[in-house]
């Protein structure tokens, strides 16, 4: 029998212990071993639980408990969640973590702790929720080298914007249907402004490409700038607008961002709805593989933690695979030096000026338009460029100022 | 330095010596250790290639060289390969096989050779080609009680009915283009007819619940029948035609079949074209979860198969975990049980007459039309029902004769 603990009862913790308790009996079969909660950290009490007597306020009966081999993290947030998986480790026990923002922050400290101590530290849940994505990526990366992952990481993001294309939606209505639903914070910038994407993809960029990236390193934009006008056009020329999580390697660099952009009709990414998250993995040999599902919620997302739970016990003697190195200076492409297509809106008093000087600027490029589309806007596909030219383009437009800029993915 | 040989110089052989040749550096770190080809099994010679001198014509250089430690199987087709990887097995080597045939036919038998000797035999190309499948599902039923699997397995059938929809060609025009293109073989037969589809839902359904299932216990129908009018009512109604392999579990017993389906526009898998594959898993916990690539192909399948050969150099000493027991009788529902609702067409002189019959009998059921569509055909929704009660209805109505039954798959 093999002792565990986990740090929070929340909604992902409490799904932890449920599903553990309920099927206990096929975890045992799969684990070799049979799964014992003997503690959970938390405040509060829940007297109704069949587990009830296992919980405790002080993180010390855990740590100090040599029992118990195995510590499930499920707190959120930096603090003191680094600190109790850091004290964890050093105490020789093995963790599985939810915590997105954790390993986004503290990934290379807290796997290269494990490492010295023979230890496992895995997170499985932290992208993806319940999709299997870190250790399928870990198997493609085996025989390929990957240049590219590309997804919808998000997926309260995710339900707005399908809310807004489906269902013609304003931002602030599908805000607000995404908070009744409870898909939303009452506090939404965490979703909204891109930072948990921002988290995901750097864990995704960290593994697949071997080091740290950290959040603070990536340009992210959110889609709180994101109107139904941005929808109508997008829709006008084959495209619906999705938060896209993206790191591309070229040259030995790589470039990493968050943000709104089109995704063209004829991409599986562009039928991913709802709360549903999706990543693209594009290897050499392998081509594109996509992996799809609930990308949060407490039962997918537990389901997760509990598989990296089993690996752990099966493992308990061995290193498990998942690694990465240090951070480098210079490893992150500048974002200025990005190369994008974009679709362009101009707010002008003249349109017909505004063609002409973008023609003799540009040369051809496409314009968008749609049945009442509004009167002093003028839309264009520009053609691919870094994001540093393409603010000196629009910058030295005069007849027009542009008022909304959206990159396009070739997904 | 571990010693492998490759059986058969085909199409993924020669793909598995290109990639373990190309990104040896990166696949000895990923392994720990570096790999080498010490032969490759083939009646051909290939004097231009740079490891032209591994090749032999004698399966003993192999079996009888303790120096080899692993396997790699792609001759394809059930002899001589199952007399092949069940010595090498017993000589005390691992394999990996991307034979589908194989394993559906003898899984359960070289799985427990395996197990017997320690060593690990693992198999992820046979389905899904380069898509991770096998390992993900794995992970996703240590967690998860999973209820049902379904993909579209067979990637040159999937381009055919692409060809259909997208481009209007009638089946005979799709195959000749499938064929000019190297999708399809000369004898179209194991594909078109849905042996190759039956072959991996027998192994996914092995795999998730745990018994083996044989493909002659599987109800399997192909494309061959499908026509540019069934495509035309799939359409008015809102779906797209698929070859689908699907495997239910219910009440102790599980389903499974290979049958064109049915599948609503608004289903991720109905956007699944071309050449491509894509298998859902449904679990209690997670929900669904999809995973999408090419299903064949030299590179891909090739990937699949190093990441194998990658984790049995990490395991030399331990065993993996893909297992499954042998076949049990009454453990297949019978298909005549199985219940699904259908698009049927009918032949009539009389649509009036047939329509009031219909009606009698069936009460309320939804007609389906579309322009141009034939004079003497009334198209209807079925309700679901067993198929044993839907051909008894079927053959019950005597104003129309029905010319086409197509399951509907609720995807």
């Amino acid at each position: 029998m093999i002792n565990i603990a986990i740090l929070g009862h929340g909604v992902v913790g409490s799904g932890v212990a449920e599903v553990l308790h309920r099927n206990g009996q096929s975890i045992a079969h799969k684990a070799g071993d049979s799964i014992a909660i003997k503690r959970i950290l938390d405040l509060r009490t829940f007297p109704d639980l069949p587990y009830a007597d296992r919980f405790t306020t002080s993180f010390d009966d855990i740590v100090n408990d040599g029992d118990i081999r195995i510590v499930v993290e499920t707190m959120g947030g930096l603090h003191p969640a680094y600190e109790y998986v850091k004290a964890c480790l050093l105490a020789g026990k093995s963790v599985v973590t939810s915590n997105k923002e954790l390993v986004a922050a503290k990934g290379d400290e807290l796997l290269a702790i494990a490492r010295e101590n023979n230890l496992n530290f895995l997170f499985e849940a932290s992208v993806g929720g319940g999709i299997p994505i870190l250790r399928p990526l870990d198997q493609c990366l085996a025989a390929n080298e990957v240049t590219e992952i590309a997804g919808i990481l998000n997926g309260t993001t995710n339900f707005m914007l399908t809310r807004m294309v489906q269902d013609g939606m304003e931002f602030d209505e599908a805000l607000s249907l995404a908070q009744s639903l409870g898909y939303a914070e009452r506090n939404p910038s965490a979703d909204v402004d891109g930072h948990d994407a921002c988290r995901k993809i750097c864990i995704l960029a960290s593994l697949a490409f071997g080091k740290h990236v950290y959040p603070e390193q990536v340009y992210t934009e959110g889609i709180g700038a994101i109107t139904l006008t941005d929808v109508q056009y997008a829709a006008a020329c084959g495209h619906v607008i999705k938060l896209i999580g993206r790191v591309v390697r070229r040259d030995g660099k790589i470039h990493c961002l968050v943000s709104p952009m089109l995704v063209p009709d004829s991409s599986l990414l562009s039928d991913v709805n709802d709360v549903f998250n999706a990543i693209m993995v594009r290897g050499d040999a392998i081509g594109d593989v996509v992996f799809y599902g609930r990308g949060a919620g407490k039962l997918p997302t537990a389901s997760a933690v509990v598989a990296d739970v089993i690996d752990e016990v099966k493992h308990l003697k061995a290193r498990k695979y998942l690694c990465w190195e240090p951070a480098v200076p210079d490893y992150l492409l500048k974002h200025g030096d990005y190369e994008t297509a974009a679709l362009v809106q101009f707010e002008t008093d003249d349109p017909a000026a505004l063609r002409g000087e973008l023609a003799a600027q540009l040369g051809e490029v496409r314009e968008v338009t749609y049945d009442d589309a509004p009167a002093d806007r003028v839309a264009v596909l520009m053609p691919s460029m870094t994001e540093q030219a393409l603010t000196q383009a629009l910058d030295a437009i005069s007849h027009g100022k542009a008022v909304s800029r959206i990159r396009v993915a070739d997904l």
